[in-house]
C-alpha cells in the first residue's frame, strides 16, 4: 500500500504556474533592491540554539522549531540547532560575526524562508518568505538612509503592479516627545492603543487611551495624531522638548528626502499614528498599504533601530530596515489573478513526424540561440494530444513542421493564445524567417 | 558578556562578494534550465517523517535532521517532520500529490538547499545546494528526452566558463546485456568495481573483477569497456541478447540526438565504464567532468529511471534527470577566482557637499531610471573615507559633484578600477551627458 503523498499544513508549495508568477515577484523585488546597491546575503536555515535564543523565553521560543540528527536524539541530547524564525536575528549574528570583513554603511538584502512552529490555521504559515533590506552603520548612521527605503519600496511596488499603494511614515521620537510634552507616563500602554487607530478609529482609541491617561490628555494627544502632519508639527515648532524637536526634524527630513528620490506626493504620507511594534524601533517607522486592499494590513513595514547586534558584539551598529510581506502579497496575487496559465517555454516544437527529429532539434537549437525558451515535444503522440499538452501548459506558440512543410521549406506557427475558433491562428512562414516572425508574434499581446 | 556570534560547521554562508558570484552562477543555471522550458518547483524544507523515510532505515536515515517544535519536545512526542536530504524524494512526493494538476511529460527544475546530519569534516556539508532537472512521463517517456539533458548542461557550462568540460554518457542496459552475454552473474559486485575504472585504471579494476568472475570473463569485459565505443558496440551488432541490443540502440540514439541539439563532438563522449550508482538508474546514465580539474570528480550526474514515485502512487512515472553539483562548483569558483571584488552597485554618488543632498538624490534617481544600480553615500564623511568605502566595496565608478562642479553644470566620473596612480582616472562631463558617458565607461573593461 503506497504512503499518502502529502505535506504538513501551513507550508509553502505551489503548482508550477503559480510558482512562475511568485518567482517573477521575487525577482522584481531582488532587482528593486539591487537598483539601490543592496548586497545579497543568505544565511543557513538553522542557527545554534544559544545564538538564536539569546533573549530569554517568551512567545518567540514557543514558536521555534528545533533540529536534531538521529544520533543526537538517540543519545537524549538537547537540540543544538533551531530553524530561523525571522531574518533579523541571523542578520545581527552575520554582521557581528563578519564585522571586520564588511564595509559600513553595510547595505544588505536577504530573501529566504523563515519558520514558526505555530499551530496551523488559515492564513498562519509555519513556513513563509521574508524579503528584508537593512542599512547598518558602524557607530553612526545618517538619517539620509531612512529616506532611501521608501524610494526602494516605491520602485518595487510600482513594478509589481498591485495597484495604488501608500507608504506611511512616522517617527518614534516624535511620539515619545509628544507624550513627554503632555506628561503622559504610561507610554508603552498608550502606544499600544494608538497603534490601533487605523483599524479601530479615533473614538474607540481615544476611549482606551482616556482609560489610561484621563480624558484631557487623551483628547490632546489624539487631536495632534489625527491632524494634518504639517499643521501638527508646525504647532510644536518652538517646543523646548528636545526629543520632540528631533523627531519633527527627522520626520521632515525623511519625507523631503524621499520626495527628492522621486517618490510622488500621493504615494508617501506621514501618519502620526503609526507605531510599529513596541520597543525595537527608536526613530523612523514605516508601514505600507494597498489602497484597494486595506484588508491585507501593512504589506511592508520597518524602521530605525539604535543597535542591531548588542547581544553579539560591543560595537554599536545602528540601522534602518524594511521588510516586504511577500507571502501576504502572494495570497493577494493568487486571489486576484484567477486562472492565469503561465509557462516558462514561449514556443513548443511539435513532433508531427518522427523522421524529422533532427530537424526539430536543429530548429529548437536555433531558436534557443536567438533567445527564446523552447520545448520540443518528445513523444510520438497524435497531433490532438500534442496540441492539448501545449494548451494545458499555457505555451503561447506551437510550431508545426510535417513532411509537407519540410519539403516546401516552411514552418507553421500556431498562436495558442487565440481560442476563438472563428479566428485564424495559423501562419505559414519560410523556414529562414522563423526567428523574426516568432519575435513579432510574441510581441503582439 | 555577549554571546559569540557563530554558526555550526558545514553550513553555507558567504561574504557578500562571494554571494554575488554564487548568485550569478545560480541565475545562469536557472536560465539554462528555462531555455529548455523546464518549470520551477520549490518544496517545503521539511517533509512529514513517514513520507520522507519510506525506505527502511539504512545510511540515509542516520543522516536525517528531525524537526520538532518546543511544545512537541515537552510532550515527549516523536518528531513528525524532517529536513529534506535531497530533491528527489520531494519531487516524487510532489508529482504523486499533484499528479492530476500537472501536464505530462512534466519538466521541472528545483534549486534549493538540502540537509544531511553528517559529522562535519572538510568538504562535507551539512547544508548544500542542489540544482536538479527531471522530465517525468506518465506510463511512458520517449528516449528523446534523454538526449536533451546533455544539451541543457552544455549550454549552462559553456556560459559558466569553468573551462573545457566533457559530458560522459553510458547505458545501464548495455552493461547489463554485456554481462549477460559474458555469463557474469555477480552484476552488482562487478559494476561496483567497474565504476572505479576512471579513477583506479584498467589493471587494478581488472584484478578486482577477476577475483569475482575469474580472469577470462574479467578480461573479456574490460576489453569491451575500455575500447572505442563505436567499435565495441559494432562488434555486438548481431547480438541476440535483447537487453544489449536495446542498450546499444538507446546509447546511439541519445548520442546522435545530443549532437543534433548542437552539442559539439568534443564535449560529449560515450564512456562504457560509467555506472552511476547501483540500483536506481536503469538506462542512460550521465557524468560530467571539468577537463582541467578531474579532482572535482563528476560535477553533474544523473540518468534514466523506471518509476519515480512507486512509494506514493500506483501510476507508473518513468523519468530522466540530472543534477548539478553546485556546491562543488562553488568551491572551484572560490579557489580559482582569487580576490575578485564584486559589487551590486555600478555607481556610487559621493557626498562632497551636504547642501547638495537633493541634487545627489535627483542624479541617482535619473541613473536608476536609466537602468544603473546606484548607491548614494549618505554619511557626511571626509572625501578620503568615501573613496576608501567605494574602493573596498568594489564599485567601479564614483561620481563626484561638489559646489564647483554644480555651478559649472558638470559632474566628475572617477573610474575606481584604475589603480595605477600614473594614469588619469577622472573625467569631467556635462551633467546632461552623464547617462551616456557612464554607459560608455562601464562598457570598457
Amino acid at each position: 500500500m503506497p504512503v499518502q503523498p502529502r505535506t504538513t499544513q501551513g507550508v509553502l508549495e505551489l503548482l508550477p504556474s503559480n510558482q512562475i508568477a511568485f518567482q517573477h515577484m521575487l525577482e522584481t523585488i531582488r532587482h528593486g533592491f539591487e537598483r539601490f546597491g543592496f548586497l545579497p546575503v543568505e544565511t543557513p536555515v538553522f542557527e545554534l540554539v544559544d545564538v538564536l535564543l539569546t533573549k530569554s523565553g517568551g512567545e518567540t521560543e514557543k514558536q521555534v522549531y528545533f533540529v536534531q540528527s538521529t544520533g543526537a536524539i538517540e543519545q537524549g541530547k538537547k537540540p543544538e540547532l533551531a530553524l530561523r524564525f525571522d531574518l533579523t536575528v541571523p542578520l545581527a549574528r552575520y554582521v557581528a560575526e563578519h564585522e571586520a570583513k564588511l564595509n559600513f554603511p553595510f547595505r544588505r538584502y536577504q530573501i529566504q524562508r523563515v519558520y514558526r512552529g505555530e499551530r496551523a490555521q488559515k492564513g498562519r504559515y509555519r513556513e513563509f518568505y521574508q524579503c528584508d533590506i537593512d542599512v547598518i552603520g558602524k557607530d553612526k548612521l545618517s538619517i539620509a538612509y531612512d529616506s532611501e527605503l521608501p524610494a526602494v519600496i516605491y520602485g518595487i511596488f510600482t513594478e509589481l503592479a498591485f495597484g495604488k499603494f501608500t507608504i506611511c511614515i512616522n517617527n518614534r521620537k516624535l511620539l515619545r516627545g509628544l507624550m513627554e510634552t503632555f506628561q503622559i507616563d504610561q507610554q508603552t500602554e498608550v502606544l499600544h492603543e494608538v497603534d490601533r487607530l487605523r483599524k479601530a478609529g479615533r473614538e474607540k482609541v481615544e476611549g482606551l487611551v482616556a482609560a489610561i491617561t484621563g480624558a484631557d490628555k487623551a483628547k490632546q494627544l489624539l487631536d495632534v495624531l489625527t491632524q494634518d502632519w504639517r499643521a501638527a508639527t508646525g504647532a510644536f515648532e518652538a517646543t523646548d522638548n528636545p526629543t520632540l524637536r528631533e523627531g519633527i526634524a527627522e520626520l521632515r527630513r525623511v519625507y523631503d528626502g524621499t520626495r527628492a528620490l522621486g517618490v510622488p506626493e500621493s504615494f508617501i504620507q506621514v501618519d502620526l499614528s503609526i507605531v510599529r511594534g513596541l520597543d525595537y524601533y527608536t526613530g523612523t517607522v514605516y508601514e505600507t498599504f494597498l489602497d484597494d486592499h486595506p484588508e491585507y494590513g501593512s504589506i511592508c513595514s520597518g524602521g530605525r533601530y539604535e543597535n542591531l547586534a548588542g547581544l553579539y558584539t560591543k560595537s554599536k551598529l545602528p540601522g534602518v530596515g524594511i521588510s516586504i510581506g511577500v507571502t501576504r502579497l502572494l495570497s493577494a496575487m493568487l486571489e486576484n489573478q484567477g486562472e492565469v496559465k503561465r509557462s516558462v517555454a514561449q514556443v513548443i516544437v511539435l513532433n508531427f513526424d518522427a523522421q524529422l527529429a533532427a530537424e526539430y532539434a536543429a530548429l529548437a537549437t536555433e531558436l534557443r540561440a536567438a533567445g527564446f525558451n523552447v520545448e520540443v515535444y518528445g513523444e510520438d503522440d497524435k497531433p490532438g494530444k500534442q496540441f492539448k499538452f501545449a494548451n494545458a501548459s499555457g505555451i503561447p506558440i506551437a510550431i508545426v513542421m510535417g513532411s509537407r512543410e519540410r519539403e516546401a521549406g516552411l514552418v507553421k506557427l500556431k498562436d495558442m493564445r487565440i481560442t476563438d475558433m472563428s479566428v485564424n491562428n495559423e501562419t505559414e512562414v519560410p523556414r529562414g524567417e522563423v526567428v523574426a516572425r516568432l519575435r513579432a508574434l510574441l510581441e503582439t499581446p
